[in-house]
């Protein structure tokens, strides 16, 4: 089971405190020793937009030259494509919303607009010697919209292959999805796009966010994004909180002896870390409970 | 689906604030009013060890001749089933544990000596009018021995059986259990018990709790305990945290298009109001972040 880890953007993106550069670094060399196969380091949006992120540059050359873990970025754009190819990415994601307001709201486009990109940012990518993926926000529901038909996943779906991209990530932006829904949806993705490589990212925004995952797992997805202690949202997304916690979710994999090639104590002990830096508690249950309940004394 | 409500049991048998008995049983009427099909009222155990629950037979008894609603009272051994006969309990669970060693901490007996009491515990039930169901703790693990072996808990199916018990309930008591054994357990208690009505009490230590109830609904399993708010624990398991969230769970079966008889809306209310009572904010998700997000006007 793959895990990406989505702390650094996604998580970071939302929180209040600004993060030195020196620690985001630290973050991200620190889920590369537990043995995160993936990270999304950062994302190539505008600066003034997103302040957080503002440093993506030098954290993408700091973590590329640094580390031998896959890292990729976000970009809402070509625009953003160029300056993260010109970084020096071998990986990106464009994001999209599934819902038309959400899209306007978060990349400044509609959503045919930014689908038109698909193609450019691919390209831009291939000649770059780096992969392009897509990022569909938004798909089991909208803050603006409500419900989001499955129609509007699949059309970016079917673009972003169509570009040339192997791989999409499918997003619960705001952490509405529920189990039946998700396994439907993933069903019905790897039935009508067999040879496309999907990730699921959830948020717990409602407790939902591991039955989610189990539910994708029974519908034969294998990658999950996760953010580190479960900080994350969307400063977008009215009343979205944080991403599915990497802890927990390699946790649950481990005890379901599934391989995840990650190791949680320093995962612990890293978001422990991170708390003192953020300046307040995360979600994640792991980084209270521990792995396994340390066996007690009789006394 | 059934859900029953043990949080004026199992939530605040471990809470530091001793909770007025009017607050108790407007707790039981809030939920009683809110569409809770049964609930778990109180624990006839010595007031000595718990006094939370010192006032068992003033909450049965007012909640029996004010309420509709089924209500049940859990025991650790023949006496405390005497008492809640007493009382007028219509329904009543023996607690025992799978492993020794909890047991042995929980109901101060061995495994075999509880065991032995069942038939007693149900011959008094029928006498009295009443039902007589098995509680089994730590079925996925313990405290103090770490694995629990599944002949553990059939051990104590059986033997509920063979006392004429028709209802079991399944304890995750410390929060270990993981959706692949929770699958395999109830597949299996489903297989070799197909007479026996299983309910699952999972506690969401490590963020696992929805997760495990999608299992167990994959295996068929259509019964589940929650508390409020996911207030809970043990005071006898060290390191358990709350039970599954009844919010989370019933808003998740809710979005799932899983009737439950329900409503969302007063339990967020009351979770509101019972946080104030505690004096803490209860972890459950549903309590802070609404049941569906409120389609935001587009700015």
């Amino acid at each position: 089971m793959h895990v990406c880890e989505v702390g650094p953007r996604d998580g970071l993106q939302n929180e209040t405190v600004l993060v030195a550069t020196s620690d985001k670094l630290r973050l991200i060399a620190g889920l590369a020793a537990a043995g995160l196969p993936e990270i999304e380091v950062t994302s190539f949006v505008r600066p003034d937009l997103i302040p957080q992120l503002a440093d993506a540059e030098e954290v993408l050359r700091t973590a590329l030259a640094t580390l031998s873990t896959r890292v990729r970025a976000l970009v809402p754009n070509l625009r953003g494509a160029e300056r993260a190819l010109q970084a020096g990415a071998p990986a990106l994601l464009q994001v999209i919303g599934a819902s038309e307001t959400f899209n306007r709201k978060n990349v400044r486009r509609s959503v045919a607009e930014s689908s038109s990109e698909l193609h450019a940012v691919a390209a831009a990518a291939r000649r770059g010697g780096a992969t392009a993926m897509l990022s569909v926000s938004t798909c089991f529901g909208c803050p603006y919209e409500g419900d989001v038909p499955v129609e509007a996943v699949t059309r970016l779906v079917e673009a972003a292959g169509r570009a040339g991209m192997l791989r999409v990530e499918i997003c619960d932006t705001i952490g509405v999805a529920n189990p039946r829904q998700v396994y439907a949806l993933c069903e019905q993705l790897r039935r009508e796009f067999p040879d496309m490589r999907f990730e699921l990212h959830f948020h717990d925004t409602r407790g939902l966010g591991l039955a989610n995952v189990v539910a994708a797992i029974d519908a034969g997805i294998v990658e999950f994004a996760g953010s580190l202690g479960g900080m994350g949202g969307c400063p977008f997304a009215p009343g979205a909180t944080g991403n599915v916690c990497t802890l927990d979710l390699v946790n649950m994999l481990n005890e379901m002896g599934v391989r995840t090639g990650v190791r949680v104590e320093p995962l612990i002990e890293l978001g422990r870390w991170l708390e003192g830096v953020l300046g307040h508690r995360l979600p994640g249950h792991v980084l209270r409970a521990g792995v396994q309940p340390v066996v007690a004394k009789e006394s």
